[in-house]
């Protein structure tokens, strides 16, 4: 079960895949590429209210995948569903690091217990799987140093940063010690199509997009000097499509970041300038947010590119520009209450 | 409420503290250095059977501190408990890495979901308190270098340490984010009066000490070449008493280790020495045992005892032979069923 790097993409071709958080922003992107491969994609997700699934999201592959509203917190049916995936894209998450603090047991009870419970699923039910968990820069916490490769401390400053953390360390847990193949790529900000823009809870570059196109003031908390990278999500999707086609990545952690790093300031400068509309404004940090804030961050992505050959190939501009026309296609599919 | 180091022990005259597990081995020990300090103590634990709490190791402190039996999984309960505590050492915990491994649920619910229960409950009610957890070397997993210091990665290698990384995280989040003083103690192997010893799934150092003074065979697994340190028990909670004295340790972690690494061959000699009886014999590594154990450890703890003066005071002969004496006078309260 094992592909070169050149073969990773005819590796899925009849594959059994199964991807929780699978109608969500980066589980749906996933879907649509592994539909196109030709895999048997199976689709899982919660369809929790204000979390990111959303059925339109996979509105165009009907008869293309299968989809099972179910939760991972639910274990007797995540312990039929995993048995006979061969591959499974493990994206189900509580991703808002304000609900976390707000709700910290529900965010464990995702983030944490389900993903246990997962693993254990499959040991007992489906050992020679592959599992590729979506991990998070959260992790790290405020960085000592940058780039932020994999040698930095693991020092989460919310309860989401946490509870990510613990479930990623099961999956390595469960790869070392039971032999259940998985691996963690620790994702930083991704941006595109699909991505949840109904309200500002999960993560900013969403909303930010979304106040452009509507004409609106974003607020640059600060004075928009802070750093961070952008992943657009067809790259993100083709991280885990690499970490999942050979055994390369198999009991290791791995950044996938962007190649761009740009101040907050430069980001949204770019971004009036390729929606042509929307303005900002610098306002002070609200104190709550500002206790959970991280400073500048941009990871080093370069471990994961020496394993895989990945790459981002999207630029920023045309990511941006790509995400701004589907939203404007598609806006009543992200806007309105579900 | 900061004391000057050499002021540590005069600070707890008084002083409202709260010991979770506090019928535990090292729970029970650092009650009677409180009660000699005229400490307000209250003990809190949950006699799970199969776990550390028993009744004889407070029977000489009656009237000299209060006990409740209760569990750190009970909200409402710790919520009550915690309120007009001014220090909480945090030692609740399951301690088998083998038990971690064969029910990975009730680890996680005790080491990780009772840990963020207790901190909201010091949030909501008592945010003024100080927490000092009882951390573990176990979430170092398998040491890159020798000794290890703080700035090692975070690798654990089973359940339980993935969870006790996951509860040494929520402290140092609760101090940085909503202020709850709170730090983190990683500890070495533990040893000394008032351990369990009823079975040999918590660590290697008590059933080898009860085979001795029983004149059994020891086993040791490999060629016993393997390194270790030890920590005797007045060591540990000496430790935590001056890490709660004042606030240099807030928002931190920090290892508490042994001065004298020894590998398991050395010990074991030492310990047949000193106990008079017993024997060794040398047998291969059982192979589950071996999937998570950790090869050669020992700490660097020069942070904490730059932070704090502290230094281990007993040296591992001595140790060793206060061990065997107490065990001998009551062996019955602690081989016998709960």
């Amino acid at each position: 079960m094992t592909a070169a790097p050149a073969d990773y993409r005819a590796f899925y071709r009849g594959r059994n895949v199964l991807v929780t958080g699978g109608l969500g922003f980066i589980g749906s992107s996933l879907a649509h590429q592994l539909a196109d491969l030709g895999a048997d994609v199976l689709l899982v997700d919660a369809m929790i209210p204000e979390y990111g699934g959303n059925l339109f999201n996979i509105a165009d592959l009907t008869n293309r995948v299968r989809v099972q509203i179910s939760d991972v917190r639910n274990e007797s049916a995540m312990s039929v569903l995993v048995r006979d995936r061969e591959v499974i894209f493990n994206l189900a998450g509580q991703v808002s690091h304000i609900d976390s603090m707000r709700d910290p047991f529900t965010d464990l009870e995702i983030n944490c217990r389900a993903q246990l419970s997962m693993l254990e699923a499959c040991r007992r039910h489906n050992p020679g799987v592959r599992v590729v968990f979506a991990g998070t820069r959260q992790v790290y916490g405020r960085p000592e140093r940058l780039p932020v490769d994999e040698r930095h401390l693991v020092r989460p400053l919310d309860v989401n940063g946490v509870n990510k953390a613990a479930g990623e360390y099961y999956h390595l847990l469960y790869n070392n010690v039971f032999g259940v193949r998985a691996c963690s790529l620790r994702l930083t900000n991704v941006y595109g199509p699909r991505q949840l823009i109904k309200h500002n809870r999960q993560g900013f570059i969403g909303w930010f997009i979304r106040l452009a196109i509507e004409g609106r003031e974003i607020e640059v908390f600060g004075d928009g000097s802070q750093v961070r990278d952008f992943v657009f999500v067809d790259d993100a999707a083709d991280a885990f499509l690499r970490a999942a086609a050979s055994d390369v990545c198999d009991g290791d952690v791995f950044n996938v970041g962007g190649a761009e790093p740009i101040t907050h300031r430069d980001l949204v400068t770019l971004l009036l300038d390729v929606a042509g509309s929307g303005s900002v404004r610098y306002v002070p940090w609200p104190p709550e947010k500002q206790r959970i804030d991280i400073g500048s961050f941009y990871s080093d992505s370069s471990k994961f590119t020496n394993a895989t050959g990945w790459r981002p190939a999207v630029p920023l501009r045309e990511g941006l520009a790509t995400t701004i026309a589907f939203y404007r296609a598609n806006m009543p599919h992200y806007v309105e209450a579900a």
